[in-house]
């Protein structure tokens, strides 16, 4: 097997990821909350309201889309771009956005303050490599049946290119039980949590497709060990564009806010 | 698809479960710890010495082992029912121990005051049949590659008996994954506890096979809503005879043994 | 790891299985079919003017079904012996039926020419233990989520119980895709033949749940070196109280059967 | 669900593909073999030996690959192209070769005549609608766990942009079973050639992980419908820079070859 440097045996200490003001890792928490895909001005209006009440630290949405066919919504690309970027200049905090291909990332680093590689790309190994060149952090997200060799490998990809600011994020594997989208591997946060220095989040809403399990799933991921959470949150998840059953709604998210942070600082984090 | 009555839909309040003087669901939190297997009375002497000064509310162990081999240690049988009756009568609490067949029923129960139905045998139903027919609470365990209408169904095969006294247990799913023996669900807990009326404990030892992420994957379960948690432990895991990499020993039992009750009652649970 | 004595290392050559006038393994090529359960006289009748116009070398059906449901239909014991005795008697071929419980063994080997274990007993110790010491022979379905290693320990448990008549099916395995009920798995009858002596078999109805899918992977486990095939049959699939939607109808029975002998001889098995 | 036009439902004629001389589906039956990556002259000149002796339609080899681990090598890029196109040129058969970028694909359609878009890009919708807007046939290889449905929409994103010459690769699904690298999915070849015009081929070189599984397998897929095979074939399996414990030797590859075309003109199919 070849030489692998993304774990503590190379890099024995915590490695915290700065996003502008926003700092996770070494003992930081980071939420990172917003819609799935950026649909409208009013839209982000209502979202920039949800997270003005109980502030994240990180405004995600997505302008290009990775939809399973291509007569679904595939994003508003540079518009929703703007729009995410006004939003988060409102709120005062980072932007997180998906890159989906290498000809788009020039465009979505000029409005992104973070790049996310989403699951189905997790070895779109070119991808990697241009995300490895630029300097901004880049939350990768575990592919839904990669195994943590395959996730870490993905993750050397990058920093084979020169960047360390990475975000390790465990979203969900694919299981057979169809009663969830996917299950949230918790002993992978934990694996990498003893053994690799990144930070890394849960994504719950992806993790299970389901509203009413965000919650005890968020716990459970700060109890495991994880610097931080993703989830969707939607105005009104009803007229989501997509993944409306997986988004929080304005009293979901309050509630869901408080439970999550009361949980962290008793774990210790810093939030 | 047939009738389902172990659902809140029928059952909406939780049931909670009596053995002996301990008891577990609607608030109460119980720790169920014990060896893999009952080996001799010198390693049964260092349990009692573990669980005496970090109580556990029940006693688990097993006299009949379903092992992968022929050749492998199969238990003690009737010799390990006694000495595992002897330890939890010096440590006042009660005991859970696995039958693998309808006829070595009469004789575990005998010693037992739960009985526990393992994963491989979650689908043995005359088996559920027949501890259905008795009344001492029954710990059913998933089978690894079971969804959760298999698992509830399971259940329905106890309570169509007559017995209501039911603990589920989430011990690790299969997965692609080589890293661990199984991957810990917790999707599935955060189910249960909305969806179904029966405590739910978590076995993080057969959950990950790694001693090293026994305590993470704890408070994890605990986080997303467990009423307990059952934990393999060994006075000397590295001369257990069975499962001694997942095993805690005695410093690591102390350790984690407190950090699952400072996160359960900081959850509200009583324990 | 333990010791392992049913692989060519220790036993080189073919083993065939006698069922009294049926023969597999060695170059023989066994059709196993039947209904799911035994239902009826008239459903009976049925089954035998369907193999007595296409000949299968044995009569399979269940007497004792393990049904997800407890409230589902759970076949009619020791009647349903006596029909499928009957049955085969008439067709002048050998019985194989399911024993699911230890307590059943010595009444279905009354009626039973060969036993089967069925894929949610696989790991069921205790039954392998008394298959193993008596002499008929025993059918050995693949758990759903078992690795062939656990496979072959299963057997191992027959064979060092003194009963070395052991065929090996392979019946689906559990994956990720609601599309079918299992995903056949040819990679395990290729690598059995190369690797252990015991005639293999492959069930496709359960194997796919659908019956649009059973004479392609019939004919496709052939090709991979199958010593048989095990179908469900019913002479009127949508009136079966199991497993209809997998059951060959009798033109569609007439079809497969020509379409398997023909791969079968072209493959050079004996049949 | 979004509209699906790539069903038999919409097309409900087989689709033939034509690839320079060659041609497949519709009852015709292809080859294609070739190295896992384009290595050295010395190697290419050995594969243009062993396919002149045993002839394949379709030259395969990767000039840009995929690897787990940055410091695996990546293949030759340009230099790799080159050598796979003089040899497809001695041997008068076209050249099927990945794409793993869109950056690269005006590059590899100078030099191919068939696009392979591999297990890990699947669900790289940028890349899917590039080659949907080109004219040459595209090889879609299933990812490691995508359903069927997941597939069969990858599929139409590429005829949504024009290109309908598409030929399936079913290359092996990922398992819970350490044995094999992945097991074949023949459920979904055969349910592909029912519901799907378009030819399918499968690949048990992945498909498996193992030579010694190749040969049975490939049978098998035949006789489940497949319309061709792709395998990976080296002068030297013991010296490739990848994947040589699943690559044919020359004494192998005659002999799979030989025992292939057997098997598909038995099934009725023109080769």
């Amino acid at each position: 097997m070849d030489k692998l440097t993304v774990t503590r045996e190379h890099r024995p200490d915590d490695i915290a990821v700065t996003i502008g003001p926003s700092r996770i890792g070494n003992g930081e928490f980071l939420l990172i909350a917003g819609p799935c895909a950026v649909e409208t001005p009013e839209q982000m209006a209502g979202i920039v309201a949800m997270l003005a009440g109980n502030p994240a630290g990180m405004l995600r949405g997505g302008a290009f889309k990775p939809r399973t066919s291509p007569y679904a919504f595939q994003g508003l690309g540079r518009d929703g771009l703007v729009l995410l970027r006004e939003a988060a200049d409102r709120l005062g905090i980072p932007v997180l956005t998906e890159v989906t291909d290498t000809t788009h990332l020039e465009l979505v680093l000029e409005f992104a303050d973070a790049i996310q590689i989403g699951s189905r790309n997790m070895s779109a190994y070119e991808l990697l490599k241009a995300v490895g060149r630029q300097s901004k952090p880049v939350v990768l997200k575990r592919g839904m049946a990669a195994t943590v060799r395959e996730f870490l490998y993905a993750a050397e990809y990058i920093v084979a290119g020169g960047n360390e600011q990475i975000i390790l994020c465990e979203r969900g594997i694919r299981s057979f039980d169809p009663t969830y989208r996917n299950v949230v591997d918790l002993n992978t946060v934990a694996w990498l949590k003893a053994h690799c220095p990144f930070p890394v989040v849960v994504d719950p809403s992806h993790g299970s497709g389901r509203v009413d399990l965000v919650t005890p799933l968020s716990r459970a991921a700060i109890a495991a060990g994880a610097d931080g959470l993703m989830v969707e949150v939607h105005p009104n998840p009803g007229c989501a564009r997509s993944d409306g059953d997986q988004s929080l709604d304005p009293a979901a998210y309050r509630d869901w806010h408080r439970a999550c942070l009361d949980l962290a600082r008793f774990m210790g984090r810093t939030c």
